[in-house]
């Protein structure tokens, strides 16, 4: 199949450090290219690929200080899009919305994988609207807020089965690994960690928008001496960061659409203490690769008990449910079946 | 003629404070339905106009505190805007660029006035994409880092004539009027104020981004006993503000695309003193109505000569050169030339 992949710009695909969305688009087009297909990869210049890129930055935005202006690349990107879209059989966008008015006008059949939450009221005429584009979503509990719209699936992220080695013992802290922002609430792990006298690592990058709240609400908790902050680490540190850890807490306090950090967890073999919030009932089976908590009380309960967990079966549930192939064939099915469905429009021309 | 405005969503048409760019929208719009033509205006909601009224949100952003994505409401715009395309002679866009890729396949003819600054190197890949899109630069000088597009005319901004009322007798103080941020310096105008010994009163909002500038640099300053810090003012409140000044002081540091003030003291009658910085030459005529400087010193200087000039000849330079109907006059000619221009086209097909 000649399949587009278009991802965002912020970060490379895949990207250099955090960047949750680009890493999963990478995964999936470079099992795509795997598989046989013909892939076009449109995303910033300094990607990586075995597709075919075509980039309309020649670096990923974030990490360019000198870019004001994010969108206009955005708006240029669709621009080629459009202009390459009789080449594909199907173009799937990883960029929220923007496409929508133009590629509402193309005859290439397209579908959306929303990456971000959607309880957003600014967003709701606009999906009104377009409310026969195929939109995917990464959780069933990402839909919730958006109804009436077209979803044509959910397809739950993966990873390359041989990107994290499974690590058979656990090691003696426990792990935070994110963005520090108030929804992610480090300040709860780390209370976690106080409460029951074990250290606690926190791997995180700053927004510039969540700066404020680093600097006054987690800043002065970093005090505390069984907390260690290491700062954003790289995709190569984060085996021996998950990997070695006793367990990963996922304390998070927002509808969190998907959540890969619990994935790459499981994938090392370390089970997951999660709050039970947006995507986390889908990814974590209570007493089998992780636990879902309600309270800080059930958290500090649930560390006590994770050793029980076998990390084996953390790893089974990795492999079962949550690779990049697992993805990649979800993907592929939702592809034929919105072509499957187009054949008989096609034939009544 | 059948003519669309298209205009941001941040603030209503005209804004309830601050916001040049959707005010001078009004006046334009208001103007073209004075003359006789058929207007619709694209805005926000709670926008006021004798046009017709689309609107793709109920409020205006910048002030709705629910509000997370603007960019939504821009997009949605657009559908709307394309929905309607064939209502319309001619679609005049104030929105930058994000119309592009859909209205280069519109059979509607169309322009785009650009509000802002273009010395951003992020642009300039999308506008060389889309060079054959007519634009209007609001000055020369801010066409100036954008090159090989289609400009088709520079259209100064224009006020309703008796929007101002002209003042006969200056008053006591100088005026600084505008947004608190580094390249509208307002620590030049405290520093002038200081050295000459005149009182200072600042009437000026300040946005997010320059919370940090505010706090950090102006607030320390406003201590000076020759500045008052009056905040954000009306439209109503403007015409005292200004035309009860000695004169306005303009101390930019950047490439000012327009500078929407100094029109607006000149119709009180105030004369202006500017530093020598984007469109400042081409609306101020150095010592009739107002001073054109490059330096503290300079501007010192033009402070104490500044009584010299008459206020009723800054007035004049107002009533010949900046007004809405010239301005309304200057863009009808450029749609009837788009228009023209398309004629031999169409008869061609």
């Amino acid at each position: 199949m000649r399949i587009a992949q278009v991802a965002p710009l912020y970060e490379s695909v895949p990207p250099k450090l955090y960047g949750g969305t680009e890493r999963v688009i990478s995964y999936l087009t470079e099992e795509l290219v795997r598989q046989g297909h013909k892939v076009t990869l449109f995303a910033s210049g300094d990607s990586v690929t075995k597709a075919r890129l075509i980039s309309s930055c020649p670096n990923s935005l974030r990490l360019d200080k000198d870019c004001k202006d994010t969108l206009a690349h955005h708006i240029f990107m669709l621009e080629q899009v459009y202009k390459h879209a009789s080449e594909f059989d199907i173009i799937h966008f990883h960029i929220d919305y923007i496409h929508f008015p133009l590629f509402r006008r193309s005859n290439t059949p397209h579908l959306s994988t929303l990456h971000g939450r959607l309880d957003i009221k600014d967003i709701f005429p606009l999906y009104k609207e377009f409310r026969e584009v195929p939109l995917v979503s990464i959780s069933n509990a990402q839909r919730k807020p958006l109804q009436g719209v077209n979803w044509v699936g959910t397809v739950y992220h993966g990873l390359p089965k041989d990107l994290y080695k499974f690590k058979a013992r656990h090691g003696k802290y426990l792990a935070f690994l994110g963005r520090i922002s108030p929804e992610k609430r480090p300040d709860r792990a780390i209370k976690i960690a106080q409460v029951v006298g074990m250290p606690l690592k926190i791997a995180a990058k700053v927004d510039k928008a969540d700066k404020e709240y680093f600097e006054t609400v987690i800043r002065p908790l970093l005090k505390n001496p069984y907390v260690e902050f290491i700062g954003e680490i790289s995709e190569k540190e984060k085996n021996d960061f998950l990997g070695n850890a006793y367990a990963l807490l996922f304390p998070i306090d927002w509808p969190e659409p998907f959540g890969l950090v619990m994935i790459e967890a499981l994938a090392c073999g370390t089970p997951v203490i999660a709050w039970r919030c947006g995507s986390v009932p889908e990814v974590i089976k209570d007493g089998i690769n992780g636990f879902i908590v309600d309270s800080l009380k059930q958290a500090v309960k649930a560390v006590k008990e994770v050793r029980k967990l076998s990390r084996k079966n953390c790893r089974k549930t990795f492999e079962a449910r949550f690779t990049a192939s697992r993805m990649a064939n979800d993907y592929l099915c939702i592809y034929e079946k919105l072509l499957r469905e187009r054949e008989p429009l096609l034939k009544a021309v």
